[in-house]
């Protein structure tokens, strides 16, 4: 059985907006074993709608539509779908009502426009929408079960989540009790920093040789991602194999493995850095020159941060490298604000200051201006200051401006990691990539 | 004529990557006045990709083929194309060498697999990738002519701006000079922040009355932005009708537009008021709590802020307000760190300390946890201290807290802007939509 992903929207075949809708349906779609085969987008036109509705309906066995529920004239899905299948369009009275209890809740007025989202195509099972005023609905099309949801990615995912995964994972199963047995799929998302794709390929190959495990790649700058998926016929034997294939690249590549998880509950390097901060009660504040702030961002980004980030300074001026963190003059003057000397007194600075048990500071050229020959474009120090000393080291980034701060500051927020796990502090030396097409960067 | 985005590769399918090349592809196209009409993307599999480009030459004239062009068994675009149409693959000696070139550079191993990235259908037109490893190629089949070009988002752009626009061009040529008169487009992206979609649509409904220039919405949070399209037969007309569109919106819309742009010349928040900080040779300096760094990353983000950025403290703790902006502990105690008299004290700490212009300080309670019946969650007091005072105002903003913090950053911004161009320093006190979706925050 295969799924077909159909999204539509104008603003979407303009390029007016990134269609992340398909990616979140697949995701979801793929845990439950069932592959997407084709993916449509269409403008709001009942021709082309049409058209892509008809042959979704003869190739596909669930067909999952995102757009075109709201309340404007531009939005046509329900009327497409009813009239292509020859069905009427019906009022469904409990959905008007739920229509105008949200109005009523969140203090909007209703307009005429928003009745028509409680029309549904004859015989359809409509779903509910508790946090948005277009409630979605089912329809099923001779092999075709048709799921139309909105396109507002909150009321998307939790449509998907809370109506649709169940009622597919229950055809599913009948379709099994009816002789077509089904295959348990388990994944998990491994993140890694450090080294490239094709490094990471050949490090693995060999043990996805026997074919029990399929591995795939993702690349999400500066990060790269391994996707084991396993296919067994029971839920134990999925599981021992993924658990297997885990364990085996988590022992390969030691502390490049840094994180776990899948789609909403995925490790972040900052979250990590988070959980091993709170599991030692240790403490962090920052002092950042060209990443401006990106780290202590990072790391309030978590909810919970406040009980082990205690702050930062954002040095970018050397006024303020010397009044905020104490870096002394003559220093700043003697070796420049991006050398060895002074990202070590900016973490040892920012440690003190804060009264922390890490310092973590980083000084560089992130471009594109302000190179010499001397200190390049890409060049950055970057220093860790704790009990055990301060440890710093410098690389050369070849990359553009907002690759070269995000890089910068996954290095540090990983050297606090591998700090804290007792690995050692590396950068991304091997982060270039052989054969493919772009190197995220090399050390100095 | 139209245009149809075709786009390979199973991580598309399986969900593992948001697929955002259809959108920068199909936003380039429009701006050459092509529609694209159709979007698909495909499995690497050969008939999956058969059926997609038979059905694309049948009812495109310009089809835009992204991914499959790798160097491993896995892609297979340039295989298919030519076995679909009939045609022989051949080698292309000028594109060995410039693989060949690009590995040396580089200093990587160019492997076997390398090479078969250099043979390509007969009769194709090849397109040069300076930038990478696999070349793009263009065929013509019947109305429509194929474009195969790389999946990496920095190869693909580059290769459409320099070798598949012109070549689209110069075909739109031939046929107007073959009689099908062709119209002139232009567009212009204006970005808003502080109405809601629906507001805005209904200040500027009798705008777009006479039909001259269509408005396109789009939201990206904490920003809605406007896209007048205007076609006319000539350059001349065309020109004057998105002119007269621009300045009407500016008129009606007053310091709620605060930037303009297409694709690469983007205006962004932090960007303009860069731009207004440098004219006016003022600086600035920031104190952050609830945006833990955020402010002063997006001032950094921009190259050259070094000019007017001095910097920032990261004030998470009380103890770190108390140090290192000199907010007084006695404030701290009577009235909690999200307090007026607090982020009064943090603007003008931060102004003072870095010897800014303008301090802007946020303090507030981002959640998921921490509010208290006096100070809910999603409070937030922000606070500009310039020559003129301190202004200060709170928020209840009812997001979840990644657009807590982004909706409060972008409030300290653009209320610098509005500082500098003499604005009222209001807050998205009218972001609710109505009758729309989701409401992404409302004032106190």
């Amino acid at each position: 059985m295969n799924a077909e992903i159909i999204t539509i929207g104008d603003e979407l075949m303009r390029g007016e907006i990134v269609d992340s809708n398909k990616a979140r349906i697949a995701e979801r779609l793929l845990l439950h074993d069932l592959d997407t085969r084709h993916q449509v987008s269409v403008l709001d036109d009942p021709a082309d709608m049409r058209d892509a509705f008809v042959r979704a309906a003869e190739r596909s066995d669930f067909v999952l539509v995102s757009g075109g529920l709201g309340p404007t004239r531009d939005d046509l899905t329900t009327e497409v779908l009813a009239e292509t299948f020859g069905r009427k369009l019906e009022l469904d009275p409990p959905s008007l009502e739920a229509i105008e209890a949200f109005f009523a809740r969140v203090g909007r007025e209703m307009v005429d426009a928003n009745k028509k989202q409680a029309y549904f195509p004859e015989d359809a099972d409509v779903l509910e929408n508790p946090i948005g005023t277009a409630p979605g609905f089912s329809i099923r099309e001779g092999r075709a079960t048709f799921f139309a949801m909105p396109g507002v990615p909150r009321e998307l995912d939790r449509m998907m989540d809370d109506q649709v995964l169940p009622r597919i994972a229950s055809r599913l199963a009948e379709e099994e009790e009816g002789g077509a047995a089904r295959r348990v799929v388990r994944a998990q998302l491994l993140a890694t920093f450090g080294l490239g794709e094709s490094t990471l390929e050949e490090e693995l190959r060999d043990l996805m040789r026997d074919g029990e495990v399929e591995l795939g790649f993702r690349t999400s700058f500066p990060d790269n991602f391994l996707r084991p998926v396993a296919r067994a016929a029971t839920a134990g034997e999925a599981d021992a194999k993924i658990e297997k294939a885990v364990a085996a690249i988590r022992e390969r590549l030691g502390p490049v493995v840094y994180g776990a998880g899948e789609t909403d509950a995925k490790d972040t390097m900052e979250s990590v850095v988070g959980r091993l901060l709170t599991e030692a009660g240790k403490t962090v504040s920052t002092a950042e020159s060209c990443t401006g702030g990106l780290i202590a961002e990072r790391f309030t980004d978590v909810p919970g941060s406040s009980a082990y980030f205690l702050g930062g300074v954002v040095s970018y001026s050397n006024e303020a490298k010397a009044a905020m963190l104490g870096v002394p003059e003559d220093v700043l003057e003697a070796h420049g604000a991006v050398s060895e000397p002074v990202v070590r007194a900016m973490a040892e600075g920012t440690r003190e200051r804060f009264g922390s048990d890490f310092g973590i500071a980083t000084s560089g050229i992130s471009g594109p201006g302000g190179g010499t020959a001397d200190k390049p474009v890409g060049l950055v120090w970057i220093a860790l200051s704790s009990e055990a000393g301060t440890h710093a080291d410098s690389f050369v980034f070849q990359v553009d401006r907002s690759r070269h701060r995000r890089l910068t500051a996954q290095v540090g927020l990983d050297w606090i990691r591998r700090s804290l796990i007792g690995a050692e502090l590396v950068g991304p030396s091997l982060l270039r990539r052989s054969g493919g097409g772009s190197a995220p960067g090399g050390s100095k």
